[in-house]
């Protein structure tokens, strides 16, 4: 376990201190895709590494298999890529309780921290204890199938999201029809494209682009919005992290389940898809003061033609 | 060719007058999935016998080919279904100047006039001569693709869309990026879902479910509208008919062009899609009065269920 | 203080019972223009008299000063009106922590427990002991001034407001600049014609209005939303009830400050307003079981008038 | 009257050639608080006089009156301010067909057409001919009020509007209902702020800070939009330019009408308001070519960061 102590240095922040303990182990991962991630893996690597770190692995970020491994003993992952890469890293590393530093690799980044022309400061700082830990909700999202006609439904796979678990309709059909109950009451039922049910993170991603709120990152709430709502509910829905959100989709054609943007799992007749706060939280080490979430959204609302003051 | 003269019994339409040239031969479409629709069109059908029309056919509305090689030899076109039915009609009459009257025979329905349980009465208005023509814009879409790496595109296919011609992703790739030229300017590009290019009469369909605006089905204009628009221009775009939209995707998976919501076309890298005003109108039948639209929409917006359980 | 007790009978609440030192003390408001309503408060004051309470007492909800006289002895509040009159009420009684039941005698009616043709039956259950208490944060708002041209600002008024408050333009000006900032961090400068600062409660009042999202009463969140941005931030924030909200209006005309919809406060140029979450919570009695909620809001969104005239 | 010969230098344009007789006259509105705006109008006229314009007079674009009596007698009118300054000049110049030219002087500006520090060339271009003369749509909006209790309306006032037309709650109150006919069908009524009745020119305006469509300026559209909508219509109607909208406020205090963000007429209870398309157009010059109006709009939605490339 990692430990941390107080660090004087950030009054405005809750600071935590490296001490002799901290960052023993630190994995590093790359995007498969992106070879200048590899380059600058090492670099990182090796500056690490005269600064006391021994013991440093890489490995690519889409490797699942091979990150478990590693994960019950690392004090720090760091990711080399966009917003996927983090978001991979996270689920994959929640339930250890890793903290996360993300260089920016990509076009997007509301997850990275650091950028690639200028890491070496931050690092130091980080280095020096000069840090605080944000802790991001994740949602748990589960599938439950009956096995048979009028069999009772069993929990066929589950799910840890840090953006979003979204609900829609598969390829051709343009219209899912989808109910949802809230704690067991009744809510609506949405003639849609889909429903994204979105973390405070994942207000900044898709659920922005329908038109939903922002949520700053250390907010625990849930969002559930649609996605083309048509002559039904059409607003946004904020819920407490407790709140059990139980849905079901009626189409001509078949439905989809998809996690964080990345993996699909099909959705049958009959299926259930229950979503509920995560009992785990997503733990980034951030070393720029607490308003930088809303000076990069401003800079991302401004469009793509201005550039990122970061 | 119909003829149509003047009515004098609804002073506020542009009224047209069946006089004994009018609506000899009527076509009947029926929709394949839905019985009640065969034993309805057998009573219409019946009904216009007994009022003297004696050239009447029936089709299932699927039968594409069977009802085109009709088309060229008939006066009005009775639709029985929902709106997709009338949109199919639209398509395949649009280029002969058809007249269409639609019987509702499901959920929706922005376009039908008259209802299975009263139709009666709005059909003897109708053979008396009381009714007006709605026309309707429809667009054109050609999709335009190169034969070879650097040779000219040519066009691959061209429709006609009563509602609406949509530019999408395909089946799993969130995002695809669609830029825009009107009337060869640069307008945006776009990072969404897909792009709506839609009629009048479509602004009721899909557009309305991503937030566009209401466009009553007289009005010649085209209207351009992102589906979850990511950090990029969210406005609907409204134009004259006679602009010329021309549009290219870049996605690392597949793009899509699905026409009035009912056929898709791939779409691959280096496609060009062009619309425009289609040069055919769509003609519908009224017996109601012009005001109808709104009265339509209106009870369309206040949602499917209405009882106040309160 | 108003002592609770389990409720069995109502298993998915947190119910409270009433004991035998339960709402001993009750006040009635009646609304000073609907005559119904003083009329509808004697029912019910012999109703409670009949079931044995004795000390009740009768006042218009608008006169301030007489309800603030008897608040500190009161162990339950019953409002005969529309919402206007529940918030006055909850703004008075907030501080004294009066549980409070609303009477609904206007068009509106989020907040309202009980409807004045069906009474008896919940205000028995109420008696016996099967009722819940809501509990909704507040704002408090602050108006800080400088006495004279560089000296330090100081507390004008402070109010707080169930709904929001609203930082806006005056009667002509079109449009105000809002800067803020949350816990010391800036946010943007918005361009509008008003800010809106609302609690769960108020994001079915003007917040709906301007595209906010809903949240449940339950939920101890802050929404920040703008009326009419242009060119500028246009989505709501949702924050926590800790957060330090700080605005600022530049306009060449005066900016007004509006409390729950129901009172002004000009604004002068300098002039800072600080809203945070109050230490109160409006407390309001329930006998319908917990996804009332939704219920209502979902009737509400329907639109008011429903029947279907086609 | 103004003569305009075809100009072969602009293919994609309907271009205008200045011939001998164009622009004699011309005449040149100054901000009257802008000091350095009736700096540059000398300047402008001393190169107008040296490109052999003899005819030149200056009056403060806020002197009405003395405006409408050189108006008869004009060819050219060069206004120096913002868009405020342009809308002035529209509604005083419309009748008399006069050509208008913008130099943008503040902060805004969808209208303008010339830049303070590039007015040379420009101006060089349209001397040589090198211009095209794009008509707007305008609104005219007519107030009529019964002169006693039962007796019949009449015209109180009519105005031309280039941007909008709108129809608002005043001072306090938040709610005002609007009841809207369409050619004297009934379209609904609103429970809103106000209701914002604009041209393809207003719709870069307040329409568009309401969530509104954009319109090119050559669209002859009329868009109309609320302000704020609770629980009723929320979406914008875009309507051909000869529809009769008729509108009535019903509210507890006052209500009020704003033209063109203007001025402002007093509605009272039964007055109501009709608005339709003006028979007059503003005519304004153009040296940029005709997608002059994208680049600025997608500039303008980049936020206020952005520099203007234009």
């Amino acid at each position: 376990m990692n430990q941390h102590r107080p660090d004087t240095s950030l009054a405005d922040a809750m600071p935590q201190r490296l001490g002799d303990q901290g960052f023993h182990r630190v994995g590093i991962l790359h995007h498969p895709k992106k070879p200048e991630s590899i380059q600058l893996g090492q670099q990182i690597a090796a500056f690490l590494r005269a600064h006391g770190l021994e013991e440093i692995w890489f490995e690519s970020a889409w490797e699942s298999e091979a990150v478990l491994e590693h994960l019950p003993n690392v004090d720090l992952l760091i990711t080399l890529g966009g917003d996927g890469t983090l978001l991979r890293a996270a689920r994959l590393g929640a339930r250890h309780n890793v903290p996360m530093l993300g260089v920016k690799m990509g076009r997007l980044g509301f997850l990275a921290e650091i950028f690639p022309d200028d890491w070496q400061a931050p690092l130091t700082r980080m280095l020096q204890g000069s840090y605080w830990v944000e802790q991001r909700l994740m949602v748990r999202v589960r599938l439950e199938r009956s096995p048979a006609e009028g069999a009772p439904r069993a929990s066929l796979c589950e799910y840890d999201a840090l953006n979003d678990v979204v609900l829609s309709r598969g390829g051709l059909a343009r219209v899912v029809r989808i109910s949802v109950q809230l704690d067991g009451g009744y809510l609506t039922t949405y003639t849609c494209d889909g429903l994204i049910v979105s973390t405070a993170t994942g207000s900044t991603g898709y659920a922005l682009a329908v038109g939903g709120p922002i949520l700053p990152p250390e907010l625990r709430n849930i969002l559930v919005i649609p996605i083309a709502p048509h002559l039904s509910m059409d607003r946004a829905v904020v819920l407490s992290e407790g709140t059990e959100i139980r849905m079901r989709a009626y189409s001509d054609h078949e439905a989809m389940l998809t996690v964080d943007g990345q993996f699909v799992v099909e959705v049958r007749e009959g299926d259930e898809i229950m979503v509920t706060g995560s009992p785990h939280l997503a733990r980034f080490i951030r070393m720029r003061d607490r308003s930088y979430f809303y000076r990069t959204l401003m800079n991302k609302l401004r469009g793509p033609s201005t550039q990122e003051g970061e």
